[in-house]
Formats: structure tokens, C-alpha cells, sequence
């Protein structure tokens, strides 16, 4: 089953020319086209927004592509909060999912406009004493159980997110004696989940649980966020989700549920990161070093601090030996990073064509949760990130990080002015 | 069973006033005390000499600390090999054990004189193409399987690290061939081993490897580096390893096969980093968040961010709020970070003293692996570094990271202006 690359082999070959290995490239035409087809999925529901979520991949030059096509962003920290201003989101296009939340942050959010989604019940208070009660405000809920038909989702009881049902009802309550006007409902039960059924249950049951506060409390939501968790296939063979089908069939459940309720002016919004530019991104790195002992290992210019998905979780990311596509897979290697680390393989017995120094791989699908999940271990330093813009030029929208970058935290230390003068030298 | 903090709760309430949480602190007499431990039990052996793993905790001060206390440095990438550098440490102080290693990084090392110690038997030839074969060279052996007694450690065979037996003997007789005159023997095979034999059974195969190779090839390493991986008590009731104990039986190894064999001259190293540092850090931290819904949550303004072990392996790390030692352990929390993620937990489950917003909680043994596995998801910014130095004094000796450094490989953008002043705003 093959998983074709979105950049070609003669175009890979042109870019490192002039950008060497390791970067990550993302697809400016793919990004583009997936949010219209979110935005077209949703248009049926007037008050729709995708606010991106900017934890996936946070470049303010792809986020500013998104606001083109009309999304908001979805910040979990200050730098974000920061990033969304300074990429030139406003206000409502700001929402703002934290939990945990420290003081400033709360307040760094609503001097934003940003809106507010509450994780807990005592954010409440917290949220008052240290920036006061928004007008507009939303709140996370955390059902305990979740169900698709006759299968149990992974277990929200174990989550450290949302308020429970009988908090959501008290909050929402405390948060209208305190001045809030505009109510949000928010809830993640399921992260890369491929079942298009999973984003209609989600809506289901926040479509219900809106109806039943408002006949418990007296309070209509305005907006109700589905929030992310619709899946990507990252192993060749799995299918994409439809995400026309998955709008229709939110559009069913929101018809049967918020219609005959009278509530048909609710608007929503997603949070999708993964599902919205996790395909457009690869990691591309060349191949260093080969060799043989008791397995077979291919080591690569880049490494876990990368891409650190399957060291931490075991991930799958499919992998293209550039210009080898038409060769048959019959060697198997374990394709590895230098990281002193074992569980630095970006892939493991992996069936691909020979590969030798110098060859060109691509690592799909690393355009969310890539590069922003990458570390410093081992002193390694973080690639640098590329756009191949739809009129097939490329652009770099981030540098790799240098020595000096590494060192920075330590410019208070004696040996300081030492280690600077070493990383400019190079 | 009580574990209790290396630092007291009247000196964390003086050192909280002038430095904020989160941050790890290190304790300068600990660090030098197992340096002195360590030298001791090895002092038999004329030539012995530690080589702390830099990637444990590369902040120079710690570094040269140990400097003075007669350690070298085994370093495994450029920024390390800088930090050794920027620290004083020179030539054979240096021990550069890499693998699928750039050739930019052996030309580096063979600059710095460091010895290089070869992952592979490729490498001979790639570091003779690049940098020259130096006149000193270790190699670093996987025997692809390894008893302890009647035990299998984890298994060597599916490990990515090292030359195969045969390679070994092919391997030295190959560098001699390029002009190399000193040979060393390294193996590391098994990650923070709390038995006591773990280190004894290694030397012996290493040892009894030198004496089959100098049969086989006539060649006689002058030394042996016996690599990490003595572990440190994460739990309380595991026991410390008795280091003089370990000495001991190396030493008794030692005696058994190389002194038969007349190469009682092989001077011996040791590249340990947890059992260095890891029990003389601890991440110091405060409890922001109260939360109960399904289970009982205490939210702190350190994250995963500044500690990633128990999110990417699960790992225990002890937990004293502080002040707080004396009273029962009759609550059970998860303690957990603000990531978007539900593994940014430091600890669930836990039995601990009720904790209240503003307590001070001591996560232990974060001295080796802890912040220099920090990341930046969720654009979460890393933790400061204390020293609490032997006459009671604290020193900074890393800053924690700032908004500018987390948007500094952004220069190139168009938004970076607007980004760098939102951040001096701060």
C-alpha cells in the first residue's frame, strides 16, 4: 500500500540545494484545502469557527495562513497567547483552553478579549480574584464515561480535564451571579480518533447535555466547542476521515437534539489541530550512517528531538526513501537518530528499499505534534521548518536552532562569554 | 517509608523569597560527596578516571564542579562538547561517545583531543575520511546478550549501540592498520541498574573481552570503560547501591582475569551520570490548583516541561511537601502539570499530607535526566536551575527560559518584531 509524499522527488532534491537536511517541510496547497474543506463541512451552522489549535504546530507564519481562511486559534499558554496577537488574532477569534492555569495567564487572556474556556470549578473564583469574570465564558465538561454504540472510548474519568456534570450546572449558575451573560460547553474525550462516528457522539452528547441545563438553569449556551480528536491516518491503508460526512452528521445530531429545543442559534466551533495540518508536514532528513549487527539500522541527520512521537509513544510515522517509490521494499531496517537513547528509532524492522548514505527521507505526517514536541536531549538541536508555497517556492518560516540558542539560559554563569564566543566561531 | 528532601523547609521558605518556582535545585555537598565516593572505590586502580555523562545535566557549573573533584566529562554531541570546552576540561578529560554521528561532530572532538569512542565499525572508516584516525581510539562492544548469574538483563541484541564481537576484533586490527596505538573497550548494557553486580558482571565480560582480543589479535587496550549505569533509589525502601561494595567486586574482577592475563596496567573509566547527580537535584515547585472531579487533582506551575520522565517513561519520582513531612499521608492525589496532555502527571495515585494552593512540593531525584530532558510543548517555557552551595548560599546557574528565547529561531519571520515586543512588555 503506498503514501505518497506531497513534495516529489525532483522537488526535494532542488530544495536541499539550498536548505540542508534535517528540516520539516509543511504544504501550503494541503493546508489551504483542508480548512476549507473543515470550513465548507460546518458552513451549514452560521456562527461555525475552527479554532486551531495552536499547541500542534505554533508557526505564526502558518497560523496567519489560517486566519486567511477564516479560523480562530485555540491557546493553552502565555508564548501562544503571544503568538495569536502578535500573528494578528482579535478577541473572539482567541479562545483560550488551559488548565492548571497560572494567575497571568487568565489575565494576559482577557486583556486579549481572548474567550475563556474554564477547566475546573474553582477556576471560577480564581479567575474572578485575578482578572475578573468575562462576559462571555466557557466551561470544559468531563462526562466520567463516554460511548460510541456499543464501545467504550478511552476512559474521561481518568483525565485530569473538565468539570463534571453537576459542577457544569453550579458553574454555570456561579458564573451568571458574577456577571457572565454568554456561555460556552466544551468537551475532548478522544484524541486521533479515525472514527467518523466520534465527532457526532461528542456532539450528541454536548447538544443533550446543553438542552438539559438550560431546562435545569435557565441558561442557553451560545456556543458549543467539539474541540479536537479527529484522527489522521498515519499507517498506509488507513482511511481518511470524511469530513463532509462528519459535518452532516453532526448537522443530524444538532437537527434532533438543539432544533426541537428551540436552540437551533447555537454556533460551533472545533479546536482541530492534528486533523488540519498533521498531513501537510514531513520531516525530511538524509541518511548518514548505515549499519549492521544484530539488526539492520539506518541513522539519520535528525533524531528524537525532532520528532519525539515515537520515542515517547510508540508512534507510527511512515516513512518514503525520496526517489525510491518505484523500488521494491526488501531490506528491513531499524531507522534511528543519534540520541544516546534507544527509543530514538523513528522506525523499528521497518520493510523499505535499500538505503544508502546520502538518500533523502521523508517522515510523514509531522506537520502536528513535530517540531513543537521536539526537546534538547543530549544537547541536540531542534530543526529548522520550511513552506513550499503553492506557486512551488519555498520558504523558510523558521531557522534550526544554534549553539547560541542552547546556551542561552545559561548567560549568567561565569563560563558565559566562553561558550559564546565557541558557538560564533563555528 | 520517608525519603526525606536533601534541602529543609525553613531553607526552601528563605530561598522561594528571592527565586520563583519552578525550579530545580542541586545540592553542592551531595554532588561532591558521591564524586568522592566514586573515586574512592575505584582509587585501586591507578588510571581510573569518571567521566560524567554531560547529557545527565549539562549546566557547566555543575561541571566544573566536578572538574574539581578530579572527574572528566563523557560527552555526546557539539553542544556538549562546547560545554566540556567553555568548562576547562581538555584532551583526554573529554570522552566523546556518540553514535550515527555527524562528521562535523569527530571533526570537533578530534580538535578538542578528546577520545572519541567509536559506535561502529563504519565509523573507522567515515572518522578516518573526516578527522583522522587519532592515536588513541576506543570502541564500544555489544555482546548482544547478558547474564547476571542466571538473569537476563534487558536484552543488548535489540539496542542500536555498539561493534558485534567479531566486529570488535576486525575493528581494532583495522585501526591499528590507520595508525591507532591505544585501544579502549566500552559497553553499556542496562539503564539505572540497582543491583550491585550489574557493574561487577559487566567488567568481568569486558575484562575477559580484552583478554580474548589481545590473544586474537595481539592487540592490549590500556583501557576499559565501564559506561553508565548504576541506578539511584527513585522509591523509598529501594536501597542506594553501595559504591565502595561495587568497587570492590570490580576490583576482585579485576584480579580474577585481567591480572592473570599480566594487563594489570588497563587503567578503567566510568561515564556515570543518574548515579552522579540524580539523587542531589530535586525540582522545587508550588501546588496552584485544587481540583476534584473523578479523582483528586493538585496542579502545580512546574509541568512535564521541566521534568519529562514520568511522561515518557512512566517513572516514579519521590514527592514531600514540604513542611508538611510530619503529618499523615491520609489523601491520595494525582499531582500534575498544565500540558493539554494527560500524562503530564508527576505522580498519581499518590499518597500524600493534604496539600493547599501555595504548598511547596519537593519532587525528588531530578538532578540527572531532569531538566535536561525539558521541553517546550504546549510552548510551556523550562524551569531556572539553583545551586544550593555547601555554605548554605544560592547561586542561579541557569535562568529560566523566557518568551523571547522560546521565539528566538523565529527571527526571520515577519511577525518577529511584533512577537520580541509583546515579550519585553512582560
Amino acid at each position: 500500500m503506498t503514501k505518497p509524499p506531497f513534495v516529489s522527488h525532483e522537488k526535494l532534491l532542488e530544495i536541499v540545494r539550498s536548505h540542508p537536511t534535517p528540516f520539516h517541510l509543511y504544504d501550503e496547497a494541503g493546508i489551504r484545502a483542508t480548512a476549507r474543506a473543515v470550513n465548507r463541512a460546518f458552513g451549514w451552522n452560521a456562527g461555525y469557527r475552527e479554532y486551531f489549535a495552536v499547541k500542534a504546530n505554533p508557526n505564526p507564519v502558518l497560523l496567519s495562513m489560517l486566519k486567511e481562511e477564516g479560523c480562530g486559534v485555540d491557546c493553552s499558554s502565555l508564548t501562544e497567547l503571544m503568538l495569536a496577537e502578535a500573528a494578528g488574532f482579535r478577541g473572539g477569534e482567541i479562545m483560550f483552553s488551559s488548565n492548571m492555569t497560572p494567575a497571568g495567564e487568565f489575565v494576559y487572556a482577557r486583556g486579549l478579549g481572548a474567550t475563556i474556556n474554564l477547566d475546573d470549578f474553582t477556576h471560577i473564583d480564581f479567575l474572578e480574584a485575578c482578572a475578573g469574570i468575562p462576559e462571555t465564558v466557557c466551561c470544559r465538561y468531563n462526562p466520567g464515561a463516554f460511548h460510541i454504540g456499543n464501545s467504550i472510548m478511552d476512559g474521561p474519568a481518568e483525565s485530569k480535564f473538565g468539570f463534571t456534570r453537576r459542577q457544569l450546572a453550579e458553574g454555570f449558575a456561579r458564573l451568571r451571579g458574577k456577571g457572565a451573560r454568554a456561555f460556552g460547553l466544551h468537551a475532548f474525550l478522544a484524541s486521533n480518533a479515525l472514527s467518523e462516528g466520534y465527532y457526532p457522539a461528542l456532539a450528541r452528547l454536548l447538544f443533550e447535555a446543553a438542552v438539559e441545563l438550560r431546562d435545569e438553569t435557565g441558561i442557553a449556551v451560545s456556543f458549543i466547542n467539539l474541540s479536537g480528536g479527529i484522527g489522521i491516518p498515519y499507517r498506509p491503508g488507513e482511511e481518511a476521515c470524511d469530513i463532509e460526512l462528519i459535518g452532516e452528521s453532526v448537522r443530524e445530531a444538532f437537527h434532533d437534539t438543539l432544533a426541537p429545543a428551540g436552540m437551533q442559534d447555537i454556533a460551533l466551533c472545533s479546536e482541530l489541530g492534528r486533523f488540519m495540518l498533521g498531513p501537510h508536514g514531513c520531516l525530511v532528513a538524509s541518511a548518514v550512517h548505515r549499519k549492521d549487527t544484530y539488526r539492520h539500522y539506518i541513522g539519520l541527520d535528525a533524531c528524537a528531538a525532532d520528532l519525539l512521537r515515537p520515542a515517547m509513544y510508540g508512534a507510527y510515522h511512515h516513512m518514503t526513501v525520496s526517489g525510491k517509490e518505484g523500488l521494491p521494499a526488501d531490506h528491513v531496517y531499524d531507522v534511528v537518530g543519534s540520541l544516546c537513547e534507544n527509543n530514538d528509532k523513528f522506525a523499528a524492522g521497518r520493510a523499505l528499499p535499500e538505503i544508502e548514505p546520502g538518500d533523502l527521507i521523508v517522515i510523514h505526517d509531522t506537520g502536528a505534534h513535530g517540531h513543537s514536541m521536539g526537546y534538547n536531549y543530549n544537547g541536540r538541536l531542534r530543526a529548522a521548518e520550511l513552506l513550499l508555497r503553492e506557486d512551488g517556492s519555498v520558504a523558510r518560516i523558521r531557522r534550526a536552532e544554534r549553539p547560541q540558542d542552547y546556551f542561552a539560559t545559561l548567560s549568567e554563569t561565569e563560563c558565559y562569554p566562553r561558550l559564546l564566543a565557541l558557538a560564533q566561531r563555528r
